[in-house]
Parts: C-alpha cells; structure tokens; sequence
C-alpha cells in the first residue's frame, strides 16, 4: 500500500492536482474563467514575473487546459484560451472560492458574487446528486472503490468521516 | 491594479490557496476526507518524508482545517481530524475527482466513486442555483463584484467567457 509517486497514483485528485494543483496555475485559469486572455492582462493582474508566467502558461497548454491562439500577425501576438478542459474547472474554481468566502478571507462582504443568469439572483452553487436531485451533504455521501479498483486498500474505511462529529 | 502580493489579494480563491494550493495539503485533506487520522497512516498512504508531513499538518493545524487530538499518552499519540472548515472542503474535492476523473485519469473506469448513501446510487455532484435550484451552467453564471468591492477593475468584463465558445 506504499505509495512513493504521484504518477503511480491511480486517483483523480492526485492527478488533477499534478496538472492544476499549483498556486499560480490555479489564479491563471481563475482569470481565464472571468475572461482575461493576454499575456500582458495575466502578467498586470497577478503581479507575476514574465518568465514564471511564460512557463506556467506553457504548462496550462501542454495539459490542453489553455489553447494558444495568434490574434495579431505584426507584431506577433497570442491569446490564451480556455479549451473545454479547461472551462470544466468551473466547479472546481467556484467551490474553492465559496469556501474561501466562507473560511478563508476576513471579510463581511465577499469582493466577488455568483450571478445566475437564468434567474437573476445572487446565489451560492450547492451540490445535488444526480440521481435523485437531492443537495447532497458531507453526512449523506461516502467516496468508494470504482468497479475495477486493484487497491481497495486506497478507501480505508466507510462510512464517511463526516458521520463522526464528535 | 497591479497585484504584487497574493496576501493582498482581496479574493477568496487566492486567499484559499495561500491556506489548501499546496499539493500535499490538498492530498493530506482527501486522505483526512477518506477517514485516515493517523500521522504513520499518512506516511504511508502518500509516501511523503516524515518531515514534509510534519509541516504539512503543522501547517493546515495552523490554518484551523485540521486538529491534533491526544489519542495515547503512552506513548505520546496524537490524530488529526477535521474541523468544520476542514470538512467543508468537501465539495472543492469533489469538484477536482470529478474533474479528473472526465480530463486528468487515463481510465475507462474510475478508481473511486461518490455514492449518495439516501438514495442509494453512484452519483455526481451537480452545482444547483441556491436560489432557484436550477442546474448551474458556466454559460448562465458570471462572477461579478460585491457589494462593497474597492476594486471593480478586478472583474475585467462580463458576460463570462463560457459565453463566447468561438
């Protein structure tokens, strides 16, 4: 059950974060999502030196999770774009910024809402089962083997800790 | 607008990563997820260093997502469970296993599963609108600012870029 490699890790966190789990990378496609694509908009937002931004920028591209695209011939220029791997992130973006709001940031006041369209309101995203519909709950949910697992020894045990608070 | 320092960064999403963007964290906080407790039960899992370990939990103790509770005193043990803030982080895991699960694994089948343990099934977590419950689309959100946001050029336009898919 020893486990000494990430890439040995037959487990999605282990393997997104190895594409995503970086600081930087996470506040890039966080700006991707809200719409920025320039090299010079990335760099002035983030406060990030040129050539850490060049090489995480590559990293995001080599992953397919950003797509390269020339928008100007002279000079030459290119664009980053989220491809749909890449938008896919949105969950994972907006569920670590509602715990930020929440745990992270000593704010009364968040610094950026959600807006729902459709509807029109400020809302949180909540989690439901899409099975059933029902909002799913730490409590009611426990994670499982998949159906060819060679390592059940990976689940220590169920039910969830979440059922034990005390 | 220039952005320096990420510790003044008023933004939910970077202020969460200055606590949980560390990849080991991240791994720590899914294994505590899955039920594990013990510092030799970590080691192992992960393969991590000891002292590598040792920070990290000595860290995300800090942080208030983890706490160190006496569970020998012959000799001197202690575990690490989850606070509310460290079990709220439930739904970021989620988002990024099932975000790795569809980009980041090589895998017909998943290695683990989210079982609803209500209804029943193997399930995904699906974003609803807290308001109108509504299934959330990245093409029917956008982030804007807050009500007391110092810094609106923070958002750099809307709609959200899920609404060009040029």
């Amino acid at each position: 059950m020893r486990r000494a490699s990430f890439t040995d890790m037959q487990c999605s966190v282990a393997q997104s974060l190895e594409q995503i789990g970086e600081w930087w990378s996470l506040l890039i496609i966080r700006d991707a999502l809200l719409g920025v694509r320039r090299f010079e908009d990335f760099r002035t937002r983030l406060g990030i030196a040129s050539n850490i931004l060049t090489s995480r920028l590559d990293t995001l591209v080599a992953h397919g999770i950003l797509e390269r695209r020339r928008y100007s011939e002279h000079p030459p220029r290119d664009e980053y774009r989220l491809t749909d791997k890449g938008r896919d992130l949105w969950p994972v973006m907006t569920a670590i910024r509602q715990w930020g709001d929440k745990w992270a940031l000593d704010l009364e006041d968040h610094p950026t809402v959600l807006v729902h369209d459709t509807c029109g309101h400020v809302c949180q995203a909540v989690p439901h089962c899409s099975e059933c519909g029902q909002e799913l709950e730490l409590g009611s949910i426990h994670v499982a083997p998949g159906p060819n697992d060679s390592d059940p020894s990976f689940i220590p045990r169920r039910p969830a800790p979440g059922s034990d608070r005390s």
